[in-house]
């Protein structure tokens, strides 16, 4: 029997290239059971002719699919569906999901799913004013060496590092990238048995809490704080000092003496930006010494000091050892990457290493080679460079556009950065603003979730301008104003 | 000043292109701060002449680091360090490490290092007779076609699909293709929100267990078992219920009556290959139903089931929602792709994506692009016959071998997988033999790992043919039985 050609179909929106879509077409056919071993395909003519493609993109899919064996090509007489190619399932499948008897409510042991994290709508790309936070922006990012860099690292010679199971090592090239020049830039040293990669920093912290962390312990956290470390101290049952920031970030004296692990923001404040200043970081330093608690300090977004020469991290301070440092890529190349890393004493990262080991092995091999690449070629200082440039001016026009419609900052922020901490009127409820600006195109982040539970602070707003184009900065600032005065 | 071209020398052993190199040098020096803003490089002319390259090789590394702004080009008089390039740190940076002086006895909450993951040697490659298990053998992987697809996926188009933080969801292509193609040949339906992407089997597993499991609960696991597993349920302190396992598998009637949650390799039981008969999976699945227990099937090798068409998972038996059912590309694609999947009720799934957005949000998207490219365009089941008649031959070899030198087959196995469970001669010690094989330019795996630390079980070992040429087995396997015999 021939297949009728007509029995293939083009899909205008699929993405790819006509040959890949004629291959997908037949493997679907194949794989659903509707085309048979043995089976004659229609002639390359016939297809080309029904499908509206040249006749080459057909043989060439054609001998794509025989190669894969999908297809036998036999002399003249054309291709047939191969004996070999793969059979669909012969098991009778229900059409309806199992009915489902077991009682959840017993099996489940520890439930995860009340920690709502901070989502952002997929779609934000739609709207005509996203200040959105921590979205990877097209425009900005080096997609040309981004993939030459990949393509490097899915060479032959990078076979190995692609594909080999590590357990629980790195790739070589990375950690020595990371702790000969990223690091020192940040006034750290480091030597590669301190260091430890991680699926991005929110691992990172996740990792650090596990090691640090039971129900007998004391954490501190600041307030307002990064939602994603109250979803992770949540499940660990630990106490929690919950300390309130100022201009300088966390005020040491404020914590409690019970604590053991203090959790710092200290060089941008999230999400007010505050800078820790120099003499409170000396401070909190010496009361870590003296009480011996282990601060963890998440420095996610340092290379946007782009207003001022970065302060050093508070982990270049330490003399002890007390300091655990995070580090991540999601900010400077995306985050959809899911890289970052851990530094700390070697005591702690043999810890937090053979913690990974258990949960999740090793970052995959083929993202550590290209980050690898990207950095060792000079690319991501040149992206950060870019990216600084960029922030800079939006953040001049963010300013005078705030200033001009008279809105709220609600703390200082002198290093850069990629964000605003912004204040409300008296009365408005910020969740209801974001819900009424979102309708209107403009894309707020209401401040509710950087607040504890018990908190009901709906107070403060967070105006994010790194996936926002310069241009539109204005009216969505204007927009707001009029939002906030109806 | 000029620099000196002398300064730069090229390394023999670098892995890249030349102008990759001289970029690298140029970058490095800079970074380093050997080079400084404002001062001249060498000609392209000059350079070239000192390299050993050509001169367009040149120009084309500096007109790449003009673009990064790494140097600025002026008109005729050539190429200068920018005055933007990044400056090296300003910070002391003290040459040793600090001295640490926490007492990280004290500090450390949680203790993981205890729990060693059975790790083979990272030179592998570099034995003659390398009898290793899970490993990927290059010579059976599509790397040209592995390469498209990441390029596809690395493209403008997908370029959110890449970059984007995809918080709890994972790419809607890649769970089709499971869903309507992978599953359906395991004899499992699936919506998509009862499927979740993993950072591999190790992470699926690592989840199912802390959703399922807390300290007053008991799991039943195979003995022997995957070590992995083991090293997973140790810190969720619950109560184990270990019950060997025989020609079949699991035998249900073994389980206590206080089991609350049951893991097993009913297709491949890891490590003796057995297959679970159907009669004692239905009896095993009321079981089930009957004590209230949940079933986390492991079917971490069902692709290389060449031997026989393979049995359908036990999760297709399911009539309750009893069974999390977990798939891997391990094996079949690579192992440092790190990427699986859970299937399961959708209210456990909830509870197992709440879980991974909080302890890693998601696996990168690039990967899961890849892979859906990979399978969709049919690459996936080529490469799966092509292993399995690799592995078919393989086996052969092996089989014939292990029969000629007399060596004893600890358990059947009849749907084919990668690896035979070898028993040593009485009074043999395995650990000592793979030692000493080992000098020899032979990899065995002992089999102690499979067992509790309390089983001091040294007589078995594992064979795995799956990074072994076919050629190599017979002089291999005759190595192992001189060893034995000596």
């Amino acid at each position: 029997m021939v297949i009728p050609a007509e029995s293939f179909v083009l899909d205008p929106s699929y993405e790819g290239t006509l040959q890949q879509q004629i291959q997908e077409l037949v493997t679907e056919g194949i794989l659903s059971g509707r085309l048979q071993p043995g089976e004659r395909m229609p002639s390359s003519r016939r297809l080309s002719e029904q499908l509206g493609v040249s006749r080459i993109t057909v043989t060439l899919a054609y001998t794509e699919l025989v190669s894969n064996d999908f297809l036998r090509a036999e002399g003249r007489s054309g291709y047939f569906v191969s004996e070999n190619a793969p059979r669909p399932p012969v098991f009778d499948i229900p059409d309806q999901a199992t009915a489902d008897s077991v009682d959840w409510t017993r099996a489940i042991g520890q439930r995860f799913s009340r920690y709502a994290p901070l989502v952002r709508p997929s779609d934000w790309r739609r709207y005509k004013f996203p200040f959105i936070y921590g979205q990877a922006d097209a425009t900005l990012f080096d997609h040309q060496n981004w993939r030459q860099c990949a393509l490097k690292a899915l060479g032959q010679r990078d076979f190995e590092a692609m594909t080999a199971d590590y357990y629980e090592r790195d790739d070589a090239r990375l950690i020595e990238f990371i702790t000969r020049h990223i690091l020192p830039r940040r006034g750290i040293a480091a030597r590669p048995q301190e260091v430890l990669l991680t699926l991005g920093a929110q691992n990172a912290l996740w990792m650090a809490a596990q090691v640090l962390l039971t129900q007998r312990r004391t954490a501190a956290i600041e307030n307002p704080c990064y939602p994603g470390l109250r979803e992770i101290l949540e499940p660990t049952r630990c106490k929690l000092d919950v300390v309130d920031v100022d201009a300088g970030g966390l005020p040491p004296e404020a914590l409690s003496s019970e604590v053991d692990v203090v959790f710092t923001t200290a060089s941008h404040q999230s999400p007010t930006n505050a800078t820790m200043p120099v003499e409170r970081r000396r401070a909190l330093l010496a009361r870590a010494a003296q009480d011996g608690f282990i601060i963890v300090e998440d420095d996610y977004e340092f290379e946007m000091s782009f207003a001022r020469s970065p302060s050093p991290a508070l982990k270049s301070l330490d003399q002890t050892g007390a300091v655990v440092y995070i580090g991540s890529f999601s900010k400077s190349v995306f985050p959809g990457l899911r890289l970052g890393y851990l530094v700390g004493s070697e005591t702690f990262i043999r810890e937090a290493r053979a913690l990974r080991g258990l949960v999740l092995r090793h970052p995959p091999g083929h993202i550590q080679r290209t980050v690898a690449y990207f950095l060792s070629l000079g690319h991501y200082d040149a992206q950060v460079r870019r990216m600084g440039t960029a922030y800079a001016e939006r953040r001049a026009v963010m300013e005078a556009a705030i200033h001009e419609f008279g809105l709220d900052l609600a703390a200082p922020s002198n290093f850069g950065g990629s964000s605003f901490w912004m204040r409300a009127p008296e009365g408005v409820d910020t969740i209801d603003l974001a819900q009424r600006l979102r309708e209107m195109g403009v894309l707020i982040e209401p401040g509710r979730a950087f607040f504890g539970p018990e908190d009901e602070n709906n107070a403060f707003y967070r105006l994010a301008y790194s996936s926002i184009p310069k241009e539109r900065i204005t009216e969505g600032i204007g927009l707001i104003a009029d939002a906030l005065a109806a």
